[in-house]
């Protein structure tokens, strides 16, 4: 049995009974019962998945990936495909959004080379991966082969290893990777059966003729990469990149690990389904951050049952709205473990 | 001329060459434009309240604001009305969920007893301002005269600017009052014309008996209290509650010193609409921040234009919903400081 297979059948049930015990102790403290809405739900959903009601502030990790795709060579990006490895660069001085979004909230940002195009200079805050100089074009043929997809789901996974092993508690998931709305929205039409209209959106802002191009490029990719959808691995190798079959597997090794993932916007929740349809109880691990603005988000979602803590027009990507998220897991915990009951304040209870 | 009218005539207009400033600094930064959605906009709204794009993390406070409802007597709360003052202690000695979201957000908490029925005994946290032993029952006459509605105004006024000159920056209003929401959805029928199905929700969780209730005494109210939809005041006195009148007073307070104003839910969202309607140059500085899971809270939303930050079913009132707002504030300044710019990071910009 390798890594990947191992670490898909160590992923545990949720805990409902630390769940229901969270939920019982909530009621006992000053307010009405249910009147913090979903506040108190993240409480018992985290409780569920690290398996205990006596949460605490959970030591936090933002972990973004970067890679680059073949598909870039389609024009379906506003930004030239340099741009990948220069915002890694940026990552790694702290000057993106990332970096000061996760300092905000306390995270440390954990940045991850999965292949861009040109290899990087060293630089002690970026760990080189590299499955390959970018992956090969979707809309031609598969973007990966499935060995490189079982490498960088390998590679995610011992990332979520090592931030488990070091006490981290709760990890977001970013990404870079110029192009990567592309390979998003067609693993959105692969996992859901939406049409490419339906989930490909405008990314970093492209015009009106670079979106038309773009859906055709996304319907191409879904014609020439006939897909198994029993097979979810092997749909995640046609049509998806490097760095998001690394972030499905730091889903995989954080749901092992009882590692609640905050799931930043559309490309990372496309990671997050693939890891889903791989290793269905990996999706209990799964806390959706934001509503992205990119159209096909929605049905990614929908896919996995989840509905998003926040909604603020974001298309950045990065792990920005999971960085942003953060704060409200916190405020969840500081609320249970801090609150006084109605019997500690003296506080009458409902009488009608 | 009162403090009331000097207070009103000192309320600038926003500073729209910061807004624009601002935005402009926001595009030069790492970023596709606008990708960080609603963050750019909650800081050009900083800008234009506060008056300058070189916006820094405001030193915050949440003003809380109790006071007792004669309307209690109807029976139109899930809790006794004593929770009021029992509540007021539990803000004193920090037990409650506006402390603990609060002291997360770093802001004070200002908790002023504007009337509650019975005097508390003095505590150093909490002031006592007590227009009267609560407001008489709406259902059957006037809730406050004139001359008390100007006294609690004045009062808000006063917690406003003393925060101003200590240096506050950002203030959060939130309120405790058994019976307030009955206040709230009259005045909301009152101000925006909607009817008493469309404004009155469950508050602290009644029952389908006490609703339909709650829904005949906020009509019975309207009918017993002619007002004049253009004296905002008179409505106010009428309909409202010291608590109320006080947070309206916060706001024009604020206002008056550029002092941006978080507002919680539905309650406090009826106080600042009356403070608009009183001032309407005082909505310039007012920052919506949640969707409340009363009803009646969209109609006095849309009626001052503002779209909400947060949408999590929060119901508690006290401030919570501002106080978890403020991380999103703090987000906003921190991304408009300290993000590199395509520039400084060496990152080509868009090509097409």
């Amino acid at each position: 049995m390798n890594l990947l297979e191992a670490t898909i059948a160590r992923i545990p049930e949720p805990d409902l009974t630390a769940a229901r015990e969270t939920q019982a102790h909530l009621d006992r403290k000053t307010k009405p019962p249910g009147s913090l809405g979903r506040l108190e739900g993240l409480a018992c959903t985290l409780a569920a998945i690290r398996g205990t009601a006596d949460l605490d502030l959970p030591p936090k990790a933002i972990v973004v990936m970067a890679g680059d795709h073949g598909v870039a060579e389609e024009e379906v990006s506003a930004f030239p495909q340099a741009v990948t490895a220069q915002m890694v660069q940026n990552f790694a001085r702290g000057g993106a959004a990332i970096n000061v979004l996760a300092r905000q909230a306390g995270a440390r940002v954990v940045v991850v080379d999965m292949g861009v195009k040109s290899p990087l200079p060293p630089h002690p805050e970026v760990r080189s991966v590299r499955i390959g100089p970018g992956t090969r074009n979707l809309a031609r043929g598969p973007a990966m082969s499935r060995d490189e997809t079982v490498r960088a789901l390998e590679a995610g996974i011992a990332v979520a290893e090592e931030l488990a092993a070091s006490g981290v508690e709760l990890v977001g998931i970013g990404e870079m990777g110029i192009a990567n709305t592309t390979s998003a929205s067609a693993l959105a039409a692969a996992f859901t059966g939406a049409s490419p209209e339906e989930v490909t959106g405008r990314g970093t802002g492209i015009d009106g003729a670079g979106h038309r191009r773009k859906v055709e490029v996304v319907r191409q990719a879904l014609a020439v990469n006939e897909h198994d959808p029993a097979d979810a691995l092997d749909t995640l190798a046609r049509l998806g990149g490097f760095e998001i079959a690394g972030l499905a597997g730091v889903v995989l090794g954080c749901a092992a690990r009882r590692v609640p993932v905050l799931v930043d916007g559309f490309i990372a929740t496309a990671a997050a389904l693939a890891a889903a349809r791989i290793a269905p109880r990996a999706a209990y691990a799964l806390i959706a951050s934001h509503q992205s603005v990119e159209i096909g988000h929605r049905h990614l979602l929908a896919a996995l049952g989840k509905r998003p803590l926040l909604d603020l027009d974001l298309r950045l990507g990065e792990g920005t709205g999971a960085a942003i998220a953060m704060h409200l897991v916190d405020a969840a915990v500081h609320v249970l473990r801090e609150m006084a009951t109605f019997a500690s304040a003296g506080v009458s209870g409902a009488e009608r």
